[in-house]
């Protein structure tokens, strides 16, 4: 899908919101929207047939010109009060502006340059992440090459044997991080975590300097960027020998991970699709040692909607990119998380979700 | 200085500023006067000699009481409304609150929290960011370690020769990262800038594909992260041979980042500082190719009050670090940029500022 259909898309949401116009403030939207991927940026979207605008600064003039062909470009440093200003004197009525977004100094400095008789600020929160929660074609090919080279890269690092006692965490993470670079990422999607024994207990541990040693749990979250695009994948592994709690734990963790996934259709609401893994965590007397949701949405940003968790609200969106990946986590033992990233497939065919992160998941004993 | 000096300065300031009690929601503030470097969590301060609270959700719950042993932790997602609620029971009048983070929807969700009859929320835009301006002497020995590793990484870089003709971009940037990480760096301070050839021109480009070359310009803006501090430098290499234009680039700009230089100190007015490496490069006929300001203050962010440049306010302090940086950028044919970064020295001495970036700054011809 081009930037001109995505833009299209969103013109639909306005004119169903009733709004004339809309300022993008967000700059993974506005890339989104434009392909402009400068650091200091506004997009004025109207709901009409009227051209968008994108505001950037000077430092930027040559790039936004690359980048956002089809665009008109402003070249005024405080993006945002040029494009609203610009919106109030086109007679826009109501503007939609990014609320979760914008701060209130932001408002302030915004709500200056409109008269208020004829143009209204109107919270439009979401609307953007709403639109990109379902993936185009070309979205989900990057997702697929970003999963790849996560894939390949821990592959690679088990073939190494990169995984054994007397390594740091840290070892371990900077050569996974290197090999992504090898098979095509353009960095980590985030800070991988590397995290053994006890470790692997603390859900988001930060990798230190602690030494892998036999018996340990090694729980690895990562994932590799391509062209904007998160991939997002946790295997956890056991540096022999394995304890029979170990196994249990694995065992349990992988089946509600199986029954997560199954869950994942067109349409599954929310909160259901975290029940399905989670009773069978509380269903083995682990429910207290499973403290978060059981996924996210993930493209152009690592988190992104929909949340899949005990609270959420709403429905699952076919062509939406998720993470299932609960975790059993045992304070001062260890714990493991199994993580996949999926598409969720169209709901008329009961197909399955198509699987991006396909490193094995069976129990590994390293 | 322990947080807990750091939170009696900011008491100090809110007394001045008739606040009763804060709301710091900006991590990074949180952070620098807490200790806690978890994703979710906010921190009340009060003005008296309450103490403080910091909030934060149950995946922190260990790591909050390892990190800020000294602090109540209240473990609560909505940590901001949690902590609204707690100054509003506890009587604060006049409640700061960080008006230039807080989101529109994220304030209107603290209102909720308040009765308006009793608790004012006030705008405290910057009140911790200007604490973080003057850095302690714990901070200046952190800083002292980043500028060390990335200086370790560049010598190391040149000695093995990594800067030659058929490298590109992409490889320099990431061999430089590398070796800053072999240097004690805990990653990047951001995304390492290698521009050679005519992409020297463009101020902040990324690394991509293509080749180095002789006779090109290859501009280097880099820095290490070490313990949540961050290093700024660049340097601009010639692969040889050097032609005339280039090296009248490079004096003129080496020129007037010694005029820089020489102007920081302690009460400068901070106009009048890019003032005198501006009118070095404006005297030269190149004032349009100088299209950025001359400094940034640098610490827990990589970019910090205050701001060099033309239009800003206000004055040096003693004890800020900061860095210089002019450059001059001829479109199509290349550009140099040289950056230090310096602590002001105390105004009381006449002392010139500490360098904190040691790497030779004479044009050097590989």
């Amino acid at each position: 899908m081009t930037h001109s259909q995505r833009r299209d898309n969103l013109r639909a949401r306005l004119q169903a919101a009733e709004l004339d116009a809309m300022l993008v403030s967000d700059l993974t939207n506005v890339r989104y929207l434009s392909g402009f991927t400068g650091s200091n940026a506004a997009l004025l979207v109207f709901a009409d047939d009227r051209p968008p605008v994108l505001a950037t600064d000077g430092r930027y003039r040559t790039q936004a010109a690359q980048q956002a062909p089809d665009l008109e470009v402003a070249i005024e440093r405080a993006c945002g009060r040029h494009l609203v200003a610009r919106a109030d004197a086109a007679g826009v009525g109501r503007l939609g502006f990014e609320s979760h977004v914008l701060t209130v100094d932001g408002f302030e400095a915004l709500t200056a340059e409109v008269d208020p008789a004829t143009t209204e600020l109107v919270r439009a929160a979401g609307t953007v992440e709403a639109l990109r929660e379902v993936k185009d074609a070309g979205e989900l090919a990057l997702l697929r090459l970003a999963c790849e080279a996560a894939d390949a890269a821990l592959t690679d690092l088990l073939d190494r044997g990169g995984l054994r006692p007397g390594r740091t965490e840290r070892e371990v993470g900077r050569e996974l991080e290197a090999l992504m670079l090898d098979h095509g990422a353009d960095g980590a999607s985030f800070e991988t975590i590397v995290a053994a024994g006890a470790n692997s207990a603390i859900p988001h541990h930060r990798p230190t300097d602690a030494v892998l040693a036999a018996g340990d749990f090694v729980k690895i979250d990562f994932g590799a960027l391509v062209a904007g695009y998160h991939s997002d994948m946790t295997r956890t592994f056991i540096l022999g020998p394995a304890a029979d709690w170990q196994r249990d734990v694995y065992r349990l963790v992988a089946t509600a991970q199986r029954a997560g996934r199954d869950a994942l259709a067109a349409g599954a609401d929310l909160a259901e699709v975290d029940g399905a893994a989670r009773r069978v965590i509380a269903d083995a007397g682990h429910g207290e040692r499973f403290g978060h949701g059981l996924g996210h949405g993930g493209g152009v940003e690592i988190h992104e909607a929909p949340g899949i968790n005990a609270k959420a609200a709403g429905t699952l969106l076919a062509g939406s990119v998720v993470t299932v990946e609960p975790g059993v986590y045992l304070p001062e033992r260890g714990g493991v998380r199994i993580e996949d990233t999926l598409v969720v497939a169209p709901d008329t065919a009961g197909q399955d979700p198509e699987l991006l992160t396909r490193f094995p998941k069976e129990l590994t004993i390293l």
